[in-house]
């Protein structure tokens, strides 16, 4: 492919990096023919192929003239040279100097689990010397996960170049975004679309799409936050709270959207947490079969759960998200800030999927996570570790379960107590807990305990009939005919597995430990 | 791939038709390597290349081989041979000896559009005789089309060999199906999915999917064909009728499906006319965020129109179909003898959706529609050009739209007068006189006429007011941001395209010369 004058933007360039066989000099090619790439550079200046290089003159040789060629490379493409692309070796951000170089950059993060960057890598004739042996590798790619994570301003699934390609006008948006905006890509069978995160958001209306839409949010979100939003075609405001997620609800915005004369070309834009999500969302999806929605979340959990993954829908009496339709967002823009407005209550149940979520991820979130730490980092790493899931099965046939990790038990207590007594995340705190006790996790659920414990989630509910909830989570979507129930279960952090069956007797004490 | 022992079934041989170019050998030679091909049959016999032969024997001389080498061919496959495969020269057919041999077999014909044979021709290192000139080749396309659609027991896309892998269980069901039965198979981006066609289908169990099912039917259909469906996990009946296609009867079914306990696993029965798979469609499709529908149209409208292609939803006050689902079926199953109970209105509704279909598809179904034929084998072709047009666009974004032939002002004409009044046929009758005059083929237009009116169909209707109608066209699904409404237009059969602005005054004078 012919390279255009300039990817990057002009005095910034974009930066590839990621571990070795994530295919950034690929990407990088293939955007432009004559990007620049540090490996070629260093063997270019000492004359010889990596391995030479590093056999040779040792690794930290290597690594000294990786530094010079990366800070060079930086120089050409901020002034246009290779189209303004850099694509960096996968040690390359060992280096501290390049680190604090990069700031002045946009960093792209080609992501790639630890088993499809090492199929690349053997199946590559570039020969990699720290990729001899498998064991290394693996404990190669744990120790680098932080340094991508911490200094990419963008994460995109390494598929070739299809998600850069299609992520590019999104990147590109970064520059009118307010500082420290970070993008992650998402991408399942049915659509890709932008997460934006960062401060000062919802007043960024250089990200969100343009033209008509109508807002559609909830009466405690809308006087913090609505403000934001003029120009609306319409403003609908739902009843607060999940016991108002219902079909009455959904069927009250399609008529206000029929009469507002909203057709194909508009645009549903959901200011709120997981009810206004799974609300907006659903209404969306069906209105004449199905228009764009933009996700505004305003809460925790929405933000690094619901607001995700396009998952929709509406409660029935006899089941929490009994009707809804998966509905891929056009863009999610989450802004930290408006966390700040959350009731105390709110944040806790938020930590709740934080602490899932890291259970899931493992590795650096667990890490942070597990040592108390939470900020804006920890809410990207929590999307991110969705939408890496979601990626690779969208429609919860198999590894996208794992999310429900915590949930088959929660969903049953939040049916038993219609909804209105606990918080999502109140119940899902209590559903970790059954779940790690039958993952036979018991010192993991310790230290889960005490992070729930710490951000103030309940580990059991009284008053609740531990047979009723037990019968209920047979009545979960995810029951199969034969009346058994996969659970998800997690031993380790960054080890949950999905369809575990469970023996009655089993389930029944962890159910009873938690229903008091 | 190695060519396991055999595809078709003993003693009948599966038989690959079509126009040159369309595939048949490739397709043939990837199910089973050694499948039998006519034409190389007859140059191994003759001793030289097709177009050798063509030219020193001609083609009489060419013909007479390829009969005999057909003949011998179905005798091999029958016993046996060649993965009981047989691939035919595209002009076999026009041997009565071959067409009534074929029908003691299964007979496959792979679909592709003149334009995709004539490229596929082009850029084949095989010479063929008769792709010499464009202009000839056409015309023969259309000469050859009823050939294979006669003789069809099957019709398949031509997209490689992927749909013909992926129909084969559903082509081996029909052993078990009623003598005639025939088999259309749908693919869209979404999902691909069998479209049986026959007599005594309702009754005829092995054609449906295995495991528990939902009836849902209405209280007119219940008691003729219900006792079919003995077994289901609950029956639940609509109130028939256009008019009580919302909301409320979505919420209904929805609470019975999760009050019997329906899981994913499950799957929804919808049998009835276009209302009760609109419904049942919709319901299917949003709950649990979708499990599988079968459709069992029992009218001529749904067997034609709208069983197929995945539209679901129901309406609103405000407009048709204003809520509602893209959910492909996993199977339709029509029974043509169920049409002898419909009512004559109810016939005559069907009948304005096949004139449509066939003024779209053009070829030998305009040619037996227009001549007054109707019978199993119309409602199969209407059934064929409806997939071929999904396939290509399911989701309405362009070629799909030609379908709406006539329903932009038919669909105003329903909303004005409250979906109660007309049938949907009976409305498309009067915007397919609307939508003729605006493509300005007025003797198409009265041709078109004389059909409706032989079918008992209006073409006008009173007591409407003509600028509301305009006016409604407007709040269509299809109307653009800027108040446009982009209409289908056709001005010979097999000539329907979509997209066309039309001036208000000409849609005026159109809609003022069928409101009456």
């Amino acid at each position: 492919m012919a390279s255009p004058s300039l990817i990057g933007r002009p005095g910034r360039a974009l930066v590839l990096v990621g571990f070795m066989g994530a295919g950034k000099s690929t990407a990088a090619r293939t955007l432009a023919s004559d990007a620049l790439d540090t490996d070629a550079m260093v063997e270019a200046e000492l004359g010889a192929p990596v391995a030479t290089i590093f056999e040779r003159d040792g690794e930290s040789s290597f690594r000294e003239a990786e530094e010079r060629c990366a800070l060079k490379a930086l120089n050409l493409a901020s002034a246009g040279q290779g189209g303004g692309i850099v694509s960096l070796g996968g040690g390359a951000l060992l280096s501290p100097v390049l680190r604090e170089a990069l700031k002045a950059h946009t960093v792209v993060h080609l992501e790639l689990d630890e088993e499809g960057c090492w199929s690349r890598v053997r199946s590559s004739s570039f020969v990699r010397p720290l990729a001899a042996d498998r064991e290394r590798f693996g404990a190669l790619y744990e120790e680098r996960r932080s340094l991508y994570s911490d200094a990419a301003d963008v994460v995109l699934p390494s598929d070739g170049v299809r998600s850069l390609r299609a992520a590019m006008p999104s990147i590109d948006l970064l520059s009118d975004a307010p500082d420290g905006t970070r993008l992650a890509w998402a991408s399942s069978d049915s659509g890709a679309y932008p997460v934006f995160v960062g401060q000062r958001l919802l007043a960024a209306k250089p990200l969100r799409p343009e033209g008509r839409f109508v807002l559609i949010t909830d009466s405690n979100v809308a006087p913090l936050h609505a403000e934001a939003f003029t120009g609306a075609v319409n403003a609908i405001e739902l009843e607060p709270g999940e016991e108002n997620k219902d079909l009455e609800a959904c069927a009250h915005a399609w008529s206000q959207l029929a009469q507002a004369g909203v057709t194909r070309d508009d645009r549903v834009f959901a200011l709120g947490g997981g009810v206004v999500g799974d609300i907006a969302g659903f209404v969306a999806a069906a209105y004449q079969r199905g228009i764009p929605v933009v996700h505004f979340p305003t809460t925790l959990v929405a933000q690094v759960d619901s607001a995700l993954g396009g998952k929709t829908g509406v409660d029935l009496p006899e089941g929490k998200n009994y009707v809804g339709a998966y509905h891929q967002p056009a863009a999610v823009i989450s802004d930290f800030d408006v966390l700040r407005t959350l009731p105390a209550e709110e944040h806790s149940a938020g930590m709740a999927e934080v602490i899932k979520t890291a259970l899931i991820s493992g590795g650096p979130l667990w890490d942070s996570v597990a040592a108390g730490r939470f900020g804006i980092s920890e809410v990207f790493e929590c999307v991110r570790t969705k939408l890496s899931v979601v990626a690779s099965d969208e429609r919860d046939g198999g590894r996208r379960q794992v999310l429900n990790l915590g949930h088959t038990v929660a969903h049953a207590i939040e049916t038993a107590t219609g909804y209105g007594r606990l918080r999502h995340g109140e119940a899902v705190s209590i559903g970790l807990m059954a779940a790690l006790r039958l993952s036979g996790a018991d010192e993991l659920r310790n230290t889960v305990a005490d992070l729930l414990v710490g951000a103030g989630l309940p580990l059991t509910i009284s008053g609740v009939d531990c047979d009723e909830i037990v019968a209920l989570t047979k009545a979960d979507k995810k029951a199969r005919a034969d009346g058994t129930v996969p659970f998800v279960l997690c031993d380790r952090p960054g080890n949950a597995t999905h369809g575990h069956p469970v023996p009655d007797a089993e389930l029944r004490a962890a159910v009873k430990e938690v229903c008091r």
